[in-house]
C-alpha cells in the first residue's frame, strides 16, 4: 500500500534542557548556547534543508518545583529554567528561512486574549504565514500563582477559559476585518474602510472584549491550531478546535487508539476526521550500524540524569518521586500505598521486572535506534497506526536533528514518507498538502465567527 | 562653550500613520509598507550608517474613537490603526545591526509584569543589551475596555498601578538571581545554583507574584527606562524611575522649564540631575537652500490630513474635537463655553489672530525648517535649554531619516553635537556616554532591590 509522507517538527525549547535531561553536559550539543541567536539560526537552516515541517517551541511560564518539594534539581539540571520567551526568536528565523513553520506553546493564563491575537497576528504577518499556536492551560501550579491566580485552577475552569479564550481569538481574528476592509488607497485617502471593521462585542465568563482586532488580516488569519490534552476534556478540545495534535503513543497500537478516539470526537463536532493531523513524539539514535548506534545509544544513557527526569516527570504529574527509591522494583512499588497516578505508571510498565529507574527510564525516552533503514521501517509502523508527522525531541542539538536529516531522511524520502520540496503557500496549506487553503476550513468553529455571523452577533459595530 | 552631543532617536511605529497624518499616501513614503520586514531593516541599517542612537518605537492597544464619536476616521486614515506588535520586530532588527538600541513602548496594562518581565529579559539577551522600555499608563478608553477593565481606570490608580508594576518588574529583573547564579558547570552538571537564585515574594495591591524571574541576568538587566508623562503625577514618576524622557516642548524655553522640574523631582529621589535624559521630539525638513525647504514644506502641508490631527489629537486630550469649527477664529473658540482642556491649548497659541486650524496644525507639528547649518543652529539652542537628545518624528519613511541623515548628521559631527561612532557596550553604556555601567546605578530605587535586599524582604527564597 502506497503510504502517504510523514511530517516533521523539531520539538525544542528557548532553554538549556528540555526532554532530555543531563545532556547539556555534553561537548556536542549547543544547549548551553540557547541565549545565541545564531544558534537558532543554525538550526533553522538545518532543518529547512532537511525539509523539515516545522520547528515547534514548547513553553512554560513556571518552574518544576514538585520534586523533593523545592526547585533546586530543576535550576541545577537547567530543566526549563533558565527559560527564554519563545515567540521572540521566531522573527529572525523566519527571516533566515522561506518554508520551514513556526510553533510556539502560549497557555491561556499567560497573556490577555486581546493582545495575544495582536501577537500572532503580527508573527502570521512576519512570517508569511508560517505560524502555528499549540494552545496550553498550563499545568504548573507555580505559574499560575505568579500570573496572580492564588492557584493553579482546577482543570475543568482551565477548559472552560481555554473554549472561551479560542472564541474572543477566533473572533478578533476571523471576524473583526472583512477580507476586503483594507483598500491602502492612497488617491482616496483611505487605508482601510471603517464599514468593513467589526466590533466583536464579547461578554463572556472570562472575558469581556468589545474589539475590534488591532491587526490587519494575516496570511493565515488563525494560526495553525496544535493541541495537546489527553485528558477526556483535553480530548473533546482537540476533537473541536486542533488542527494538529501532540500525542505520545508507547506503541503505534496505543497511538492507533488515541488517534481514532480524538477522529471520532472531531466527527461529532461536524468536522472531518481527518481535519486533525497527529504528530507522534520520538526520539532517534542514528548509526551507519546497529552497533554504532547502540554505542551512541550508551553514551546517551551515560549522561542521562535520573535527578532531571525526576523533578520533570514530578511537576508532569504533579507528585514528588523523591519518596521512591529507584533501585526498588516496581512490585515493592505497587504493593506500597502509592498515589494513583503512580500505580498507573506501573501498571503500564511491559515488564514487571523492572526498577522504578527502569520504569522512570523508559517513561522518559520514547526512542528509535538503529541504522536508518531500520528507523524507515519502524516509523512505517507509526505511519501505518495513522499518525501524520512526528515531534522529533532531541539528546543533542543540532546533533540529533543532523544525523536524522543526513542519514535517514533520505531513506524516508525514497519511501515517499517525506516530503523532498517543500509545497508553495501558508503553513496550513503545506502541512495538509494543500488540503486546506490558507485559512481554517468551513467546519471549523471559527469558520461561523466570521463576519456576517460576527456582524449579527455583536449588532452594528459603527 | 563646548557643547555635549546630542543623542538622536527615529521615533516609529509599527502601524501606517503614526504622527503626521496624511503623508502615508505619498509615493515617496513606504508607510503602506510596514508589514514587511525589509521596510524596518532598510530603516534600521540607514539609522546605524547615521549613528542614531536608538529606534523608538511607539504603540496603543486601541482606536481612536473620540473624534465624532467614532473610530472612523481613524481607520480610514491609517492612523495607529492597524497596528502591529512592536516588540516582534526588534530581534530581526537587532540581528541586522551592531549598535543601534531599540525602544519599545508597553503600557503597565498590557501584560502581566510577571510575562512582560521575561519579555524584555529575552530581549535584552536577544539585542546584546540594546533594549529600552518606554512605560506609558495607557490613555485610551477602549484599549483598558479591550484589556478586561470596566473603563479607563481613574489617572492616580493608572500610576498607583505602573509604580507597583515598576517594582515587580525590577525585583524580578534585579532582585531574583544573584550575578553569579548561572555556572554553566558541565563537569559537576549545574547550570544554575539555586542557592542564588531568589524568590521575590510580592505581594501588593494589584499583584501577588511569588518568584523567581524565569530569565538569566540579561546585559542590561532592567532595560533603559523611558517615559513621558507630562501632569504633576507623571513628572514624579519620571523623576523616580526614569532614565530617559521624551518631551515635547513647544521651544527651548519652554523644554528648559521640564527638564528643570523634572530634574529638580529626581533630585528630591535621590538620584542626580543628570542622572534623567530628555529627548525633546521634533521634525525636520531639510533642503540644500532655505527655499527648497519651503517647497518641501508646502507639499508636506498639502498632503497634511487636518481631519487626521483632529482625530488624533481628540484621542490625546479624551475630548472630541469635532464640535467646533476649523475656521473659527480662536476668539471666538475661547469666548463660547469650551472644555477647559482647549481654553488651555487655545491659551498657548503664539498668535491669537489664528483659526482653529492654524492652532491645530501648530500643534501637530513641532518642525524645523531649512538648509542643514540652519537647523544645526537651532538645534543648539535645544541642546543649550538642557535637551540631551531629540526623537525625531518623521513625514515620510525613511525619507525624513535619509535627508537628515545625509544633510544634518554632518554638520552636527563636525560642530560636536552628534556621534560619529558607536561607543561599546550596552544601549545604556552608549547613550549616558560611560556615565553609567551596564546596569542601573545605585541610586535609582531599582538598586534597592538587588539580591541581598530582595532576600531580606522575601525571606529565605529556598
Amino acid at each position: 500500500m502506497a503510504r502517504s509522507r510523514l511530517r516533521f517538527n523539531a520539538f525544542a525549547m528557548n532553554t538549556v534542557s528540555h526532554i532530555h535531561h543531563g545532556q547539556w553536559r555534553r561537548d556536542d550539543t549547543r544547549q548551553r548556547d540557547y541565549l545565541e541567536i545564531e544558534t537558532w539560526v543554525a538550526l533553522a537552516k538545518l532543518l529547512e534543508r532537511g525539509r523539515f515541517d516545522a520547528l515547534f517551541l514548547a513553553d512554560v511560564i513556571g518552574t518544576y518545583d514538585r520534586y523533593r518539594g523545592s526547585r533546586d534539581v530543576a535550576v541545577a539540571e537547567g530543566l526549563q529554567i533558565p527559560v527564554s520567551d519563545p515567540a521572540l526568536i521566531i522573527p529572525v528565523l523566519a527571516y533566515v528561512t522561506d518554508d520551514l513553520g513556526f510553533a510556539y506553546t502560549h497557555s491561556v493564563l499567560q497573556k490577555h486574549p486581546y493582545v495575544f491575537a495582536r501577537e500572532v497576528s503580527t508573527l502570521d504577518h512576519l512570517t508569511g504565514g508560517r505560524v502555528a499556536w499549540n494552545v496550553v492551560t498550563t499545568f504548573l501550579d507555580s505559574a499560575a500563582r505568579n500570573l496572580g491566580f492564588p492557584e493553579l485552577p482546577p482543570h475543568d475552569e482551565r477548559y472552560r477559559r481555554a473554549e472561551e479564550y479560542l472564541q474572543v481569538v477566533y473572533k478578533l481574528l476571523e471576524g473583526s476585518w472583512e477580507d476586503d476592509a483594507v483598500l491602502r488607497d492612497a488617491q482616496n485617502g483611505i487605508y482601510s474602510d471603517p464599514d468593513k471593521i467589526h466590533d466583536i462585542g464579547h461578554v463572556g465568563e472570562f472575558y469581556d472584549v468589545p474589539g475590534p482586532h488591532l491587526s490587519e488580516p494575516s496570511p493565515q488569519r488563525t494560526p495553525v491550531l496544535f493541541q495537546a490534552g489527553a485528558s477526556e476534556q483535553g480530548r473533546d478540545f482537540a476533537g473541536r478546535n486542533a488542527e494538529a495534535i501532540f500525542i505520545l503513543g508507547r506503541t503505534p497500537q496505543s497511538a492507533r487508539t488515541n488517534v481514532e478516539d480524538v477522529r471520532a470526537r472531531a466527527a461529532r463536532f461536524g468536522r472531518r476526521p481527518e481535519d486533525l493531523l497527529f504528530f507522534q513524539g520520538l526520539s532517534f539514535i542514528v548509526g551507519g550500524t546497529e552497533e554504532e548506534a547502540r554505542r551512541k545509544e550508551r553514551e546517551i544513557d551515560e549522561y542521562a540524569s535520573d535527578e532531571g527526569y525526576l523533578a520533570h516527570r514530578s511537576g508532569d504529574l504533579g507528585v514528588d518521586l523523591g519518596q521512591f527509591d529507584l533501585e526498588a522494583p516496581l512490585s515493592e512499588l505497587t504493593r506500597s500505598n502509592v498515589h494513583g497516578i503512580i500505580r498507573g505508571l506501573v501498571d503500564a510498565a511491559p515488564d514487571k521486572s523492572w526498577t522504578f529507574r527502569d520504569m522512570l527510564r523508559y517513561l522518559g525516552d520514547l526512542r528509535i535506534v538503529g541504522t536508518p533503514e531500520q528507523i524507515a521501517d519502524e516509523l512505517e509502523l507509526w505511519s501505518d497506526a495513522g499518525v501524520d508527522g512526528i515531534n522529533l525531541m532531541y539528546h543533542t542539538t543540532p546533533g540529533s536533528f543532523q544525523d536524522f536529516i543526513e542519514g535517514v531522511t533520505p531513506v524516508l524520502q525514497k519511501r515517499g514518507l517525506q516530503q523532498r520540496e517543500y509545497r508553495p503557500g501558508t503553513l496550513r496549506e503545506k502541512l495538509t498538502d494543500g488540503g486546506s487553503g490558507p485559512r481554517l476550513d468551513e467546519r471549523h468553529p471559527a469558520a461561523a465567527l466570521r463576519p456576517v455571523a460576527a456582524s449579527r452577533v455583536a449588532g452594528s459595530a459603527l
